[in-house]
């Protein structure tokens, strides 16, 4: 049961789809405190509470204070408290506590859960004027759930996607990502999809090209095609201030960018350094941004990222005048401590600055709206404009999109990556932890950039993060300008093992992508923490580094260096798989309990849960060569068991057709049938 | 056999003790290329690198590049390579290699080990002027055995350093004191030290007093020894450039600064701005410098802590002038990615830029040599001048002393702890890892600000980080001005945790600093890793979260947000010992293997090994409340046991006397004595 209770007047964010009347009374759970600004309640010893999608720190999020406040942050260390994204789910999960909650609210929230006491937990927002939603169920699954029909169905990427893709800060040149393909196809590295960062662009502008580098762009982009490489370009929310540029113009003859308090644009930098940004929260803006897109897709490109739309700020024009004239004051004084600090906060303070977010104004239906009141609206709502356009002119094709900032509505639109994380092996174990917490606001398309963006990999750490990434949606390399590069053929004392590590996910492919599937078009989570699984089981609930994938799998990921193995806590008897490659698969029954589990560097481990089966294909070296219809079947059963295999063309939008489905049936005497409209070949690895 | 190998002309360093005769022919183990400034070798796979002291990263130091340059780095990231230490000392050990290694060279060391090629190791200095030593033995016990005989005897610390002690950037009077005194008396939380950081000082001058905070210093000083409080001031590396100060202006008048090429005395900028960096590499300087703390030493002063001894620098006056320059060139200009980073740069790399290290001098003998030649000598030296001086003006006195910067050779004149680290449960794991590594290069005397300096620390990763202090020798709890304050009664609802745990800590206190003394008198170390103890072990071998401290124990700390327990390897049968008081004690026979281990928030688990014994007091507030006499024996003793049990008056040099010493013996009957001059009253805990 939902119960919607809304105070003040709230802002029309458009993250729910359901319009449920508002109750009066008293707020269930919460006591509401502080003008109606703070929510408050106690945190029973044994609760767990879940949620806000992309933030730092475990999948239980007790112990720390967050603030949702899409945040420009290079540096995913354990003391931040925002990243890019603002989910304001929470679900509280205890013995004497279970419910969920969502804040439908577009600016900053804080959350002290168990930070001032570990007992209490606190959630306040800025203004009184905000839908709360209390969400009521036997279990997590079925609050998850029902705040998932709340939210409205998440965004569904092609089939194509769940390919495997390199990216770099950048590919400066056609030649450049020509080497990459050919490098994998060469040493039959599994290859999808190529992404251009910034430098495809000419200066930073976007919807154009570097004529020099990238000349016949469209012709490059089918040469790519006939390789069965996808070109993924970057998209900026910032618009380079030039003159004869068409975004640029266009948008100012239009009134279309963010303006300052006396009307005129505010200017803020960028990459290109000046630039105006795009007012989308206003739907003219937002069709004509969107109808930008175009001149991509006009020549080939069916797949793009959303950047630096939280909107990341290098300084604004008035703050480093502003910068400048104080400095000035400062120069030929003697700098002691809290000089020396004012003088490099002066600088450091530029980017990002709170200042900058509270000079710039949104046209919302007429209204003149602050932007740091709706700021969390704004990557959203870049995406939504791209989603809104791709339904005008591609309705019946699915374009590949994610975002770097993103909030609760936007999951309609667009995946995420979370972020510029670092090759830490503490990254790795972030992204193992925030995958299931974005699952649960509906960000089911998601990865981490494998490797790690800042800094610099190493092939262990490239080995281990590709094992866990073999399960992710968005499995993607990416590395950032100035860093180790890490293609994985930059190792090549293992780039065998990157071969086999990578064919391992072609070959799970149609479970991975069915499992993807059914999570989105049945509102359910394709990662869950083990304790929505196993909820009677005290141990299962505090596992935060091991996840259930989709209703067969359990994956337990190795995140320490020079570890060769890790303990594993099995709820449930279950098969452990351990693989080689695509075709090198060895099995082991093992009892409920805890297990050290050795785990080379060169394999991957998972494990089947009883009475399960999961459909392997044959492998290939791009999502094409993979045969969805000719299946092995990897099972555990005991009894016998049922898997409902869902398949599709992977790139029109006709999700629901019963085609696309298939049941895969097991009995005990170990006979398999299939019974359903799409057409399987079937055998079956015991 | 310790083997030494001499290229070019090596720096004095006097990190070794011993005068080795060098041996003319080939290095064994490496292949040395670059012009003798490389050592190569290969990795066998299962060779596990230790060794490198303080420095970011695992017990295994393999998959990294490091870099031996003494940095003020607050952000102890995994992407780092330096830290304030510069600890030249590896070990391989594997089936295939055992050996350690040992450069005596002042600068910058780089290692990659396993970075580049995971099955290859270089070593690389910058210019071939420095000793090798190379180290065999039978196991790596033996091996750090020989090298800490080679390096000299270790610093010891006074007993009533081996109580808890609380600091803050910074208390600022002596009520401020007063009051931290009286909430931990009064809360009956035990307490020995408080620190004193910058803020004592006159405008952080050297060696003076804030006349109007503490008016009346050597009245204060005594005001807290009657409570059983030693008072810890900081020392800074830099003084202040003010005339009309003793020490700034006796440093000018002698020629005792660092200068620059010209002749002038260097100027960098640290707390109280402009300020002069003494030379300590001269022993007239070090003289000079090392009488100065008489000045608090005559006020009843007998503990210190050195910092900013990097030396760190915030700028140099021609650094700043520089930058100011640049900057006014960007004025007005569109700054786009490449300038804003560029004039970004501009002020945060006026910080510990090295053009600043390679622009000053010292004087070494007549000689004159650039600061970043023998950069890494710096805060040894400054810690040595404190040390030298304490031998002449107390002879027979311990005096506590701890640095942050260090090189093997300071070992012998001060502990360390382990710089500005921040309260991330991340930093716990990295304390807990550097620990052995510290203990290798012979800082024995050491720990990690618990809590954490920087970033804001929660009660559940105090009460973790708490329970893991409580076995380091250095256990003292500090934290960053603008940080959340975290005193242990700043968190009421678990104070009475706070105080059992820390009680725990004097019921150990006999053990320990028994522990603690004999690896200082003998050259072993305190922490080890479990693969030094369990060497035919290849579970052990990879365990890189446990420790075993002194020849009795295992501990086993839980360093995870919100986990309840943890995994332990046991390499053998060994009691379990779950202590939530100095009175509360429970004990479980545990077998050897894999065991999940419930591990709640209030309670401190270790392990106690087969046919051992330890020393346990009744407890105390105070290390002198603390009956060293009065003994009760926690047994595993299955067979029969002898334990060597030292303690002193805590005080004096006389370490090497017999009455310190008793032999205290279980048989298997359950008889327990003790032989030897110390007197001990015995009963047994069973």
């Amino acid at each position: 049961m939902i119960r919607r209770y809304s105070f003040g007047h709230p802002f029309q964010t458009d993250a729910v789809v359901k319009d449920l009347p508002p109750i009066h009374g008293p707020v269930p759970y919460f006591t509401v405190e502080n003008d109606d600004c703070t929510l408050a309640c106690p945190l029973s010893s044994d609760t767990i509470v879940y949620g806000l999608g992309e933030t730092v720190r475990g999948i239980n999020k007790r112990g720390w204070h967050y603030c949702s406040n899409c945040s420009d942050e290079p540096q995913h260390t354990e003391g931040k408290q925002s990243l890019y994204a603002s989910d304001n789910f929470l679900l509280l999960a205890g013995k004497g506590q279970m419910f969920g909650v969502f804040l439908d609210y577009p600016g900053k929230v804080d959350y002290d859960i168990g930070y001032t006491n570990m007992n209490h937990m606190a959630v306040t927002v800025g203004n009184a004027d905000y839908d709360l939603y209390i969400i009521e169920g036997k279990s997590a699954e079925e609050i998850v759930h029902q705040f998932r029909g709340l939210i409205g169905r998440s965004y569904i990427a092609p089939k194509w996607a769940f390919g495997y893709g390199q990216s770099r800060w950048s590919y400066y040149s056609e030649d450049e990502v020509r080497e990459v393909v050919q490098k994998h196809r060469e040493n039959h590295v599994p290859l999808d999809m190529v992404y251009l960062d910034i430098d495809y662009m000419d200066h930073y502008k976007d919807f154009t090209l570097n004529d020099e580098t990238f000349p016949d762009f469209a012709e490059f982009v089918q040469e790519m095609r006939r390789q069965n490489i996808h070109l993924v370009p970057i998209i900026d929310a910032g618009v380079k201030q030039e003159r004869g540029y068409d975004v640029c113009d266009e948008g100012l003859e239009n009134g279309y960018f963010c303006k300052k308090e006396d009307g005129t644009p505010f200017v803020g930098a960028v990459w290109p350094g000046k630039a105006y940004f795009p007012d989308f929260l206003n739907p003219e803006v937002r069709a004509w941004f969107g109808g930008k897109y175009r001149f991509l897709l006009d020549k080939g490109i069916d797949g793009f990222w959303n950047d630096m739309n939280e909107p990341a700020l290098f300084y604004s024009e008035d703050g480093l005048k502003a910068a400048f004239a104080e400095m000035k004051k400062l120069e030929g004084k003697n700098l002691d401590m809290d000089k020396v600090n004012y003088f490099r906060e002066l600088v450091t303070g530029l980017s990002n600055n709170p200042k900058d977010y509270e000079s710039f104004y949104h046209n919302c239906g007429g209204k003149r709206v602050r932007h740091d009141k709706i700021h969390n609206l704004y990557g959203y709502n870049m995406t939504r404009s791209a989603g809104e356009a791709f339904e005008k002119y591609c309705p019946n094709k699915r374009v590949l999109m994610f975002s770097r900032s993103s909030m609760v509505g936007m999951h309609r639109y667009g995946g995420v990556w979370t972020g510029d994380n670092c090759s830490w092996w503490s990254h790795l174990l972030l992204e193992i932890q925030m995958m299931p917490s974005l699952n649960m606001c509906g960000f089911l398309y998601s990865g981490a950039d494998i490797g790690g963006f800042g800094d610099n990999a190493t092939a262990d750490l490239l080995l281990r993060w590709t094992a866990f990434g073999v399960f992710t949606p968005l499995m993607r390399n990416h590395s950032a300008l100035g860093t180790r590069c890490q293609e994985v053929y930059r190792f090549p004392e293992v780039l065998p093992v990157f071969r086999n590590l990578i064919g391992i996910r072609y070959a799970l492919l149609p479970y991975l992508y069915s499992e993807y599937m059914k999570a989105t078009l049945q509102d359910t989570m394709y990662f869950k923490p083990l304790a929505f699984v196993y909820p009677q089981d005290e141990d299962a609930a505090r596992v935060q580094d091991q996840l259930m994938l989709g209703d067969e799998l359990m994956v337990t990921p190795v995140y320490t260096q020079n570890a060769v193995g890790r303990t594993v806590y099995l709820p449930e008897p279950m098969k452990l798989v351990r693989m080689h490659s695509a075709q090198e698969i060895q099995t082991e029954q093992m009892e409920k309990g805890y297990h050290y589990i050795p785990i080379a560097l060169d394999e991957i481990v998972f494990f089947l849960r009883s009475d399960r089966m999961i459909p392997l294909a044959k492998g290939g070296e791009s999502v094409p060569e993979v045969d969805f219809g000719d299946l092995t079947l990897l099972v555990n059963v005991q009894h016998c068991a049922a898997y409902q295999y869902y398949s599709d063309d992977g790139c029109s939008k006709d999700y629901d057709n019963a085609k696309n489905r298939t049941c895969i049936t097991m009995k005990a005497d170990g006979t398999v049938s299939a019974e359903g409209q799409l057409p399987v070949k079937l055998d079956v690895k015991r």
